[in-house]
């Protein structure tokens, strides 16, 4: 796509890692979509990130437009190099296309001791705010990640939205219903019709009030100090603001007290139910990588052909690859 | 209840903000209760909170166990100053009684030109983790501010239980049923019978497994860096380990642009729906602030008990007061 080498392998290697650790909405699929950006003029494929400045413990990320993956990389390192300094820092990430998957970077603050919060506001209003009956924010993810067991760092990432908007259309196509109390139609009735989301519906924020809350406070903060807008005012209706903040655990407890209450904690997690039916934030992904390491990620037919696709529009030959 | 004069000032002025932005909840009726505390020796009403440590952009506050209003002060202080002078800083409190509403502190960093973060983990586990049938998280809240529009800032502040424990006990004496979905029984099944609760039953998380993981890594993050532990942990199940963050707008953009643009933000939100049936996080607060500071505070009979109450313990007169 006109990516150098170093980008290109660190763009494929973010998302070959969603999909080894079960998030395969943030996987390899997304190679069709960057596709598109790059040949629209919004995604600049041999823009590399840089610190435009920092002054003690903050700074700001300027991503050139180009990948939200190597963008997120140079943020990510600069957080923790600020915070490892000053014992807490905020790095502002502007102007990058799609930052990927957010549990990935908060999971490498907190794989260097460290407590991580990124969040980032998402171009194109689609969900209502509560109490609303049209689209004003966006799907607006938060992410938040502290050290954790010997196993894995507990890493919580989610979208304020009830269900990705993916999902829905997804569910659209295949003609399926949704769960209540995940959509609007277009007049602002509750629907549990997918198509309706295409027809100018809008997806609801989770938690009734609460949820929506976040993802209003995330559209201001990070749409804000990025500059990037939020996305109601946004004219691009693109990219995404995205704030990192990391704490150095270090500077108040050690690091092994914390790891080792932290694992206490988890045994009384995985006894308050069933036998794994209460799982820590980040287990799904530390369980699935485990088993996709040892039996390989399966694709789907829908991914293969989307990827096959994208292959030949730039003369790839994936024979012995797939 | 043998607070020197300052300390009890502080505490009253929070407790009575809390009644005039319409959270009665986290009003005066807590005196009560704080008197309990100070009588069985969990508070102790002459410890004045100090600046145990600052290092660069990291504090630690020791609230002496005494009142959690006094040592939340310090710590926004000490926050505000330090994200000042680093352009953002991190303060965890630590050995302190409950700390009131949240809401109050983030509120006090947004006036300083700031964005906000405070959580706290709460004594005495009440939590079922989504999944799991068991009491192990407290009711966790969590506040995050920025400024807004001239008359007020958007100031987010929930409990990440679905309903406070207090509303459901309220409710339980009143033999009212509560909502599905906020309760289980003490074996673990769905519950609309609030009298469950205080019969060993637990409160379920807000949001399904997004707001229980919230839950969970404030109780780990809060609990553990406070050194309070988390709430199944604690041996004393007393105390809010309290994190509160700040981030210096100025840093990245104006004051008056990150404000100028949350107006125009805040205009579309309200035309979003129906008048009035939108509002930005903080805007009920600032509603009932303008009510109240004109046709002054209602007292319910109840809240009204609770106070002579208390005030004939100590030999305190209210003629003239009530």
């Amino acid at each position: 796509m006109g990516a150098p080498l170093d980008l290109a392998s660190a763009v494929a290697k973010s998302l070959v890692l969603s999909n080894l650790v079960g998030h395969d909405s943030h996987g390899i699929i997304r190679l069709m979509e960057y596709s598109g950006w790059v040949q629209s003029g919004n995604l600049i494929p041999n823009a590399y990130p840089k610190v435009e400045w920092t002054r003690e413990s903050t700074s700001l990320i300027d991503g050139g437009w180009g990948w939200g993956q190597s963008a997120s990389y140079l943020a990510t390192e600069t957080v923790i190099d600020s915070a490892r300094k000053y014992g807490t820092a905020t790095v502002v990430l502007s102007k990058t296309n799609h930052v990927g998957r957010l549990g990935e970077y908060v999971d490498l603050i907190s794989k260097a001791g460290m407590m991580g919060i990124a969040f980032c506001n998402t171009g194109g209003p689609i969900v209502a705010p509560f109490g609303g009956v049209k689209r004003v924010l966006g799907t607006n993810p938060f992410a938040w990640s502290v050290p954790g067991s010997a196993d894995f760092d507990y890493v919580l990432d989610f979208s304020t939205a009830v269900v990705a908007a993916g999902k829905i259309i997804m569910a659209g196509m295949s003609g399926e219903s949704i769960q209540p109390g995940s959509l609007l139609d277009k007049a602002g009735k509750p629907s549990v019709n997918a198509s309706d989301l295409a027809d100018g519906g809008s997806l609801l924020a989770f938690g009734g009030h609460k949820g929506s809350g976040l993802s209003v406070l995330i559209d201001v903060a990070a749409g804000i100090l990025s500059e990037n807008m939020p996305a109601a005012i946004s004219d691009s209706g693109f990219g995404n603001g995205t704030i990192f903040i990391a704490v150095d655990v270090s500077r108040f407890v050690s690091l092994d007290l914390f790891k080792s209450v932290a694992s206490q904690f988890e045994n009384i997690m995985h006894n308050a139910g069933e036998p794994n039916s209460v799982l820590l934030p980040g287990e799904f992904e530390y369980q699935t990588r485990c088993d996709r390491e040892v039996n390989g990620i399966s694709i789907s037919s829908g991914i293969r052909e989307n990827i096959e696709e994208t292959a030949k529009r730039y003369g790839v030959s994936l024979s012995g690859l797939l």
